[in-house]
């Protein structure tokens, strides 16, 4: 950490700083410059308080050198972690890995039909939302313990391993003993005590990027998971909040190989929710593979007019079909395949 | 609602939105344009599920027209919802009360110490942290029930009504049982699960505006809140995230009369989270009250360089008496006055 | 345009709605609601000073249904605009066409021997600044005149057609005379003296994406160049403005298929601006590729560490290479092929 | 500066950094720490060129530590500048200074009848384009030079300072021999032509805060009027882009505070372009006169519903009257009070 000083601070300031310094048990080495003062704060700085040094006269800022996660770091792991699903597919290899479904489970025969169809088009997981948080207190809320059960069928008919959300401590071990992966949905990025619960929940986890969420913000969140033990963490960009409404978030591809290059962890991407907007879901598959994602989530309706939830940025079966053709090409011409398994 | 065809659209495209509006059970009424028609959906169109409407052949584009709240709205209720404290103080009416106390509950100690100044110098609520929700899992993160109780104890002392945070469904009757008002955080503004409970906790609950939530999106977060039950919550205006990191946020005091207008409760704002930057507190503090606020939640702690959190935007005791002070006939200024009890 | 009013409107209110339309030369039309009424505003309401209408009591909102743009838009031309260079490359055709260079020119020797180097690896355009938009007025402002002289001498020596800013209407007439495409900068996008010079230099124009622009103000700012008489406009996706600063901007590629659904006109991306952190322009190069873009812009330099400006962005020329063996296969795996010439 | 290595840098890595730290005439002073080592550039680093560090191997970070502007930094000059208009009314000292007017001057009429009004309410300054940047070439643009002689006129009529806006250097000269004071709009804060010519325009310049410029970037916007020869400039916030649509724009009314530290120039607030809307002009210019702003600058017009640009935000002359009324209040409460004339 590196403390300015203001260009008026007094010798007795400076003093004082490193005096503090000292006292919080680090080094500290003054730097005087032209203009004013910085003094180096010299030690591992991730869990110094900083207001113990803001709070003294003459200091301009803190500018922090350390990153302040620790597990997620390439520094702490340098090899990428490979996430296994039950079915033989992992996330973190060579190989893209696509999971798709509808928004929501909303029946047996929507989520069955659609699994089926899923399987065969080339997916290997399947998304659906048994718990579903609504901006709307008046919209379709899930069908719950029963969306699982209907998941778990799915299951045991294609093989597709499931993904689906927690949204409160109390439903992690419920939704443990259904999912294949518990997803955290971007609203609670940092609900900690979901988090902390999550992170003792034996599955592997898919993290979802908060709305405004900085990417040293996911990593941090990733990192209660870690250090409350989980170490099958899969990264996911799902777009921000931006000025411009013609889509429904601005999806961030860029953060897919910034993150990738901060953490060993899996990053993926979604297209549906980072763009809102069913006909730009497929150029922006194509564009996530190709940017590096270790995989994508997209959302697949049987009927996207009669979906109870984001039918508007939900592809037609035979949309999926297509996107997948032209995704295979893209991952071959950076080196990589698309996931298959069976 | 309105439909917006595209400028494509053929008569049968058109035909086939109209039937569908219909079999939903709305009026239809289409108009043809010079470039495109637009149809009208005529009646409540809070509940209409627009991917019905989204998906169809020839649909560019939807508008609503009606709000999506209800209860929390002025056109629901006019007049003013006013929230009342144990101690006598309201929220809502021509008062303007303060909230302060330190970022977290730290010590029997500094709890009792910085209430009982607090309580001379012009707060009617004692804020203070028990459960704290914490970006980093490496930072303190609050005593849990034991600060509960340092709460109840500096009320029995002071008279001031007590605000402390839930951060969880699981956690709300213990908060309840101490605290006059519930506290629902930024982070925890979209955590639906925690809104269903604290709708049903029996106490005023203080909901914090999302770190990039829109104000419709605040009011539908109160929604959950009225619609399980509890007709008193207080908004706050907490700062937004943005491109700019001179501020820790960026607080966005015109929402205040906007969200002012929009609903019958009553709107505080916190120019601490609101800056993150102690000299800054005071005059965003007299900003808020001009631009019309019912109330102020300010950080104060007997010594933020040794507070375990945000001790860079705390006041010393002494700033605050000056805030006050400066306050005071800014309020009368607009023909208000500060709020007093005992 | 649609008209909401007021719940408390009065049929007087309304009525004067409906004058006031009829009275402006459209047709009205009211659709009351089971809340409030509507009136729909029918006719081409591009040019509708909605001021006139806001300021009525019981107006609410106005919702604007048609386009504000006209002569950019799909619906005045359908198929795509191609913008022909000089040396027998185009944009808006199936190939892809790339654009590389050093930020500004900086001498005879850097300038012809990057423009070399990037003729034989794949490049169809060199970019290369003159006049020089910089923050700090201590910075590089380019070399001026003599820098579009340098400019001239590299196209002669190997045929790259020449992309250079201009930065003031002042200097449109002699950037003109050297340039094959002019370029306008994101500072200068709402530049309207800049834009209606340039809409009559006579050479096709590549306008970047202002820093917070939305994508109707880009193709309003392009609706100030085809009103002015120059059709051959290229738009450029260079990142927004976000609250992440781990990248310098947001690349918002989901503007490219976006933009492109809008607009006849080509649109390209610029991944060195739009990221600002040299290896992530390789990703987002083939990222803007996959989700369709018309060409790129990039910035390569013979010694980035020795650059005037935008060093830390600029690729070697090595890694161009690499960057171009990578983006033709993506471009491939969707049919399209990397523009080549001579 | 600081620059921060690697954690796997070598010596090798950290000698060249330093090596070349020296070769750029700066002290280097390296900093071992436990994960990795950062090495301090002593010496003023406003000028250094970032990117010849930046491309060496094995640093991750280069953290500026002084501020790129000088002449506009409180460092350079510690007393407020005080800027004075024609008439005897000056910006910076106690006063909070009024301007007022319509958007764009629309006729002889309309700009002397508004400007006798205004006169008598409290304004001390007219404002009134004569030349208008509009977002769509269909919009109203001004009367040009015909508006500067209406707004001499209104200004002989009543004895109010001038304030209008060039729109490019050719019109400098024109419009400084008319206006007392010369503005530069938010879209022209980066344009860089604009501000060097207005920097020798002999008249006092108001800078309006670009629409996503962070605070750095308008003090060094305002350096470069300063460092070509103009210390008469008033910084003016004006409302960023945000993402909530409820106000066209976000007022960040803590940046008048915060700028006001980081500079000696006066810094005033525009609550009509900052808001949008009519009656949230009110409570945002009582709220900038409580955060400390040494001026306002609010659109009036004489018959909004009829205005030419802008109505929907245009105080009527009566709200205007009211508005000072209860401005005048909140700067005696902070120990100011409304600026006043003749």
């Amino acid at each position: 950490m590196l403390i300015v000083m203001d260009h008026r601070a007094t010798p007795q300031d400076i003093q004082r700083v490193v005096d503090t310094i000292s006292d919080m048990g680090y080094g500290a080495k003054p730097m005087p410059g032209r203009q004013r003062t910085a003094i180096g704060l010299v030690g591992n700085d991730g869990g110094v308080e900083a207001a113990r040094l803001t709070g003294l006269p003459g200091v301009r800022d803190l500018i922090p050198v350390s990153k302040p996660y620790k597990q997620v770091s390439r520094e702490w792991r340098d090899e990428n972690t490979v996430v296994e699903l039950g079915n033989g597919v992992a996330f973190g290899g060579d190989e893209v890995v696509i999971i798709a479904g509808p928004c929501a489970v909303e029946s047996r025969e929507q989520i069955t039909d659609i699994a089926v169809q899923l399987r065969e088009s080339g997916a290997c997981a399947l998304r659906g939302g048994a718990f579903k948080p609504r901006t709307s207190p008046y919209s379709f809320q899930g069908l719950g313990a029963k969306g699982l059960e209907l998941l778990a069928e799915a299951r045991e008919r294609t093989g597709l391993a499931i993904v689906t959300e927690a949204v409160d401590p109390e439903s992690v071990p419920l939704v443990t003993e259904y999912a294949d992966v518990l997803q955290i949905g971007a609203r609670n990025m940092q609900n900690y005590p979901l988090l902390m619960r999550a992170g003792r929940c034996g599955k592997p986890v898919l993290l979802k990027r908060g709305m405004s969420a900085t990417i040293t913000e996911m990593l941090l969140a990733a990192e209660y998971l870690l250090s409350a033990g989980n170490p099958d963490v899969i990264l996911c960009e799902r777009g921000v909040r931006s000025f411009d409404r013609q889509t429904r978030n601005l999806l961030d591809l860029t953060a897919v190989p910034v993150t990738q290059s901060l953490t060993h962890l899996p990053v993926i991407a979604d297209p549906s929710h980072g763009t809102g907007v069913r006909d730009k879901v497929t150029p922006m598959a194509r564009a996530a593979v190709a940017a590096g994602a270790d995989g994508l989530i997209v959302e697949v309706h049987p009927d996207p007019p009669q979906a109870l939830s984001d039918g508007a940025q939900s592809l037609y079966p035979n949309q999926f079909v297509e996107m997948v053709a032209q995704c295979g090409p893209i991952a071959r011409a950076i080196g990589r395949s698309l996931a298959t398994f069976g």
